[in-house]
């Protein structure tokens, strides 16, 4: 017995005395007490992983898987040039590895835009993330693991909201952001980034001239350069949105259906393919019209640059979706539908003054998205302008008799200036809507 | 054994097997065996209870107390002219009901609103509740248990925020509504509240004159009145807004220390100085310059009128404070602010430009409360123009070297006009905030 004192010591107090009662007594005892006893274990493991916790002891219940990246040797996920995808298992490792340090944004439902989209609309509202805008995962999650690798710096270049995004992440971990943002960047992500402690350099209107800058600035002080949505940790990053929208809807009890999401240089909605991986969820994007640069390299079946048109939605204007991107989306996005300014307009004033949120118009367009795939529901419908294997064009969601079908949308963000909302708010061209 | 069939099965099952092993293997069997079971009966009920969930059967859930106001002939909670106030009792058992029936609206928090208010500012999104306000929680809870009794309708008069959630709790119930709102009641709320089937009758500008209005068709249609602040079930409903604010700052590690809130009739007042009853929290109370009732009645020591004085805050201009809310925060209040339209405005470009959240004035009135609350711990500070039991006029909350402060306020509501929305965002008065 001595090279088992505890279970000597369990015999003894369980199993003798036990012995020595009566049938039903012993197996009454038999029954409850270890009951009671695992009662108290579990009771006594949660009040020690609370007040540890209370403690600020978090780390000690990280998995290991979770705690590695935090080792300076740690390997981090493949490079852009490696030939690996990334794919959902990364956006899952993405989502632990960002709980708590980003916000968990809440998923808005609204009665009103169920009736106009024939269908119930789930709204994750990224744009009450920290930094405006979901771009704030992949940007965390990219410039944590180059913290934890050893550099002291980043670069990165966008129209604003990747830019305010890894200026606020850098600060975070400690290291120096260098930001390019465009002559013409919305002031609101110029003083965000600045506020954020970020150097900032404006240069050009377009992705190319940006890019050469900031490639520069990375050569010259040897940090590296975290691109928009051509990384995998900002792809998997930006998923991690979409897998907790998915994972509310479940909660629930009404699984999405389909999911919409904006496009621009394509991180997004290639995070919500991987996380829709496996599922029976359909991944729509949107895109701007005479911005479609997702649409065309569908069809063309390689990633095809645009002359991006003028839109509302500064966000969703980059000349070409990137390589990493569209390698993801190519086969697993069930359509494209493009969005005008007005459709726009009217989705921002659905969302502010139904839902009582701020969504800057790139975010905006994924609702207007939503819409139009709902109308084509309708007895008029089927003008869709959409691309991709599986082209749209006949009824996404059934708007009659059908089971009606539930519908995510990440609305990415929310920085605006205050003259654009008080112009788009002000605007007639829209009625309001009512509850 | 026959008058004990389950335990002599059993016992067969465990106790005798087990009696014939040896020692350690006896122990080790009589130890892991049972814990195995546990874990088996608590997986099969918390299954069986997802299961009866998803199919509707929450009822079976209900705890006895829960359940008893929907008999019909139960006893309800006392009556306005019964002389025991509600109770922070009142309150919890307020939420438990409204579970699930309300939306639990999420608790917002910006590093920039934290700098201006010297204090880490937690804001319950009230204006995202079902109807645009926490006045939806109140009239659910009032009309729930109308219903119960056996009425077929109600009545409500309000300028706007009550009558719209009166209309829509009496929907979902299946009553029929009457709202009587002011000639100058703003159209989104007019057309809510008919968007909800309510009959709209119009009358007069101030509460006297709609109240007659109000309680004349009460009695010839012989439904009940459900008045926005003087009534128990609507202080208890509007408290249970506080009470998840305050669960959820417990949840984050941030406890608060105080609670700032809205005053129009001083239901929501009321309401919070119920959850917060028992606690060391301090309630304060924001009023409108010039709409003071409640700090007036609290200098007097009895309900005191007011005329009202013009406000873009049109929800915090009720004549008087209610009875039964100024007996109940009359000992429990820890002071009044009084605020401007400038500071209004102020706290609702805040609120939409760097929390991207749409507040209507009398919503936003909490936050400027806070940022006056906060400024008094300032070098310069002291001149809080507050009343009541222990006069504010020093530091509310320390800014510099002492603990911060985390201050709860609750955004009543969001329901505004687009017109002044696109004022009010293009308003040069104040400077834009960078996080």
């Amino acid at each position: 017995m001595i090279h088992m004192p505890v279970l000597a010591l369990l015999d003894r107090l369980l199993a003798e005395p036990v012995a020595g009662l009566g049938g039903p007594a012993r197996a009454l005892l038999v029954t409850v007490y270890p009951v009671v006893l695992t009662a108290l274990v579990l009771a006594l493991s949660l009040a020690a992983h609370r007040g540890l916790t209370a403690l600020g002891a978090r780390r000690l219940f990280d998995l290991p898987r979770r705690r590695a990246h935090s080792n300076p040797e740690g390997e981090t996920m493949p490079r852009i040039d490696a030939p690996a995808l990334p794919a959902r298992t990364q956006v899952e490792e993405a989502a632990r590895v960002l709980s708590g340090r980003v916000v968990r944004t809440p998923v808005l439902h609204s009665p009103a835009i169920d009736r106009l989209a024939c269908a119930r609309i789930l709204l994750k509202a990224e744009n009450l993330q920290d930094g405006g805008s979901y771009k704030m995962r992949g940007a965390m999650l990219a410039v944590g693991r180059l913290a934890a690798a050893g550099h002291t710096g980043v670069v990165a270049q966008s129209t604003g909201n990747h830019a305010v995004a890894v200026a606020l992440a850098a600060r975070r971990h400690g290291l120096a952001a260098t930001v390019v943002l465009p002559v013409d960047a919305a002031p609101v992500k110029v003083d965000r980034a600045r506020a954020a402690g970020a150097r900032v350099v404006r240069a050009g209107t377009t992705v190319e001239e940006r890019l050469a800058v900031a490639r520069r600035i990375a050569e010259v002080e040897g940090h590296p350069l975290v691109d928009a949505y051509d990384h995998p940790d900002v792809v998997a990053g930006q998923g991690s949105a979409s897998l907790e929208l998915i994972e509310e809807a479940a909660r629930r009890g009404t699984p999405l259906d389909a999911l919409v999401v904006p496009v621009g240089g394509g991180g997004g909605i290639a995070g919500a393919c991987l996380a829709a991986a496996g599922t029976p969820i359909e991944v729509y994007g949107v895109e701007p019209v005479g911005c479609d640069s997702l649409a065309r390299s569908l069809a063309a079946g390689r990633p095809t640059p645009v002359a991006p048109a003028p839109s509302l939605a500064d966000g969703l204007r980059p000349g070409c979706v990137g390589d990493l991107p569209f390698a993801v989306a190519r086969t697993a996005v069930r359509g494209v539908v493009r969005v005008d300014d007005d459709a726009i307009v009217e989705a921002f004033r659905l969302l502010l003054l139904d839902l009582k949120v701020l969504v800057e118009p790139s975010g905006a367009a994924g609702l207007a998205g939503a819409l139009r795939l709902g109308e084509v529901a309708g007895p008029g419908g089927g003008a869709v302008t959409a691309a991709g294997p599986g082209d749209v064009g006949g009824t996404p969601w059934p708007s009659g008799g059908g089971r009606r079908r539930t519908v995510g949308v990440v609305l990415t963000g929310g920085n605006v200036e205050a003259d654009l909302v008080a112009r788009l708010a002000g605007d007639r061209m829209t009625a309001g809507v009512a509850a």
